[in-house]
C-alpha cells in the first residue's frame, strides 16, 4: 500500500489529516501530516520531512501539497525521487480523499485519481431554495407564499 | 469589496484562514473561517453560520467550502441565496488566495477566478534532480557518479 505524506503550510498539513481520521477512521494508517512553521529554514524542513519518509516507511510514497511555488512545495520537489515518490500539488479535501481510497493502487495510477479527484471536486454548488424567493425570510417556508 | 466565508469540517476552514494571514497578513479582512464540529446539529450549525455571515457585514460574500456532499458543504447550501452569496466548493488554498485577490470585482467574476484558481493550481509536480540518479543518497552529490 502507497503512502501518503501531506506537506503544507502550518496547520494546513494537520487539519487536512484530521479530516481524513475523521471521515475514514480506520484508514487514516500511513497517511502523515508534516506542517511547516513560517520561520523554519527550507534545509532544516526538507531534513525533516526526509525523517517523515523515511519513518512512513511504504515502498512508494504520493506527496501532497498545497500549493505551487511556496517553500512546503519547493521543499516536497526536493524531497520526491519522481519513481517511488510522487509529488501532486493543489491538494483539496476531494483530492486527499480520493488518495486514502486509492492506496492500493500503482503510484502512477494513485497520481491520476489524486488529480482527478481534485478537479472533478471544484464546483459552483446550486442554492436549494428557489431563486425568486430570496426575500423571504429563511425561516419562513419557502413553499408558503401567502406569509 | 466581496467578503469571503470559510465553512468546512473542523479544524480545516481556520487552518486556510491561517494561510491567508500569513501569506496576506494586510488582506485578510473580511475573510472569515466557521469550522463545523463533527457532532453539532446542522440546524445548529446554519443558524451559526447565519449569525457570521450577518456580522461579515459584507453586500456580497462567496462562501467556500471544502468538499460537496458532506454537512459543510449542505448547509452552506442552505445559507447562500444565489445571488448576493454564491457557493463554491473544493476549496484549496489556490482557489482561496485567488478570491482574496480579486474580491474588488463582482461576486460572479469572483466565482469565476475561485474556480479557475482552484483547478489551475491542481497539478503533478516534476521532481528537481534528474530522474536517473534516484539510486544515489540524497546526501551524496548527485553530479558525483563514482561515489
Amino acid at each position: 500500500m502507497n503512502g501518503i505524506l501531506i506537506i503544507a503550510h502550518a496547520p494546513l498539513a494537520s487539519a487536512f489529516l484530521c479530516c481524513v481520521q475523521h471521515v475514514f477512521p480506520d484508514n487514516a494508517l500511513s497517511v502523515v501530516a508534516f506542517d511547516v512553521q513560517p520561520d523554519q529554514p527550507p534545509e532544516e524542513t526538507l531534513a525533516e520531512a526526509r525523517v517523515l519518509l523515511k519513518q512512513l516507511g511504504t515502498p512508494c510514497t504520493l506527496v501532497l501539497t498545497d500549493i505551487f511555488g511556496a517553500t512546503p512545495c519547493n521543499v516536497a520537489q526536493k524531497l520526491v525521487d519522481g519513481t517511488t515518490t510522487k509529488l501532486v500539488t493543489g491538494m483539496n479535501l476531494p483530492m486527499l480523499l480520493r488518495a486514502v481510497c486509492y492506496r492500493n493502487e500503482t503510484l502512477d495510477t494513485l497520481v491520476v485519481r489524486a488529480l482527478a479527484g481534485a478537479s472533478q471536486g471544484v464546483m459552483q454548488v446550486a442554492v436549494t431554495a428557489p431563486q425568486n424567493q430570496t426575500s423571504i425570510k429563511n425561516d419562513q417556508d419557502p413553499n408558503d407564499h401567502q406569509q
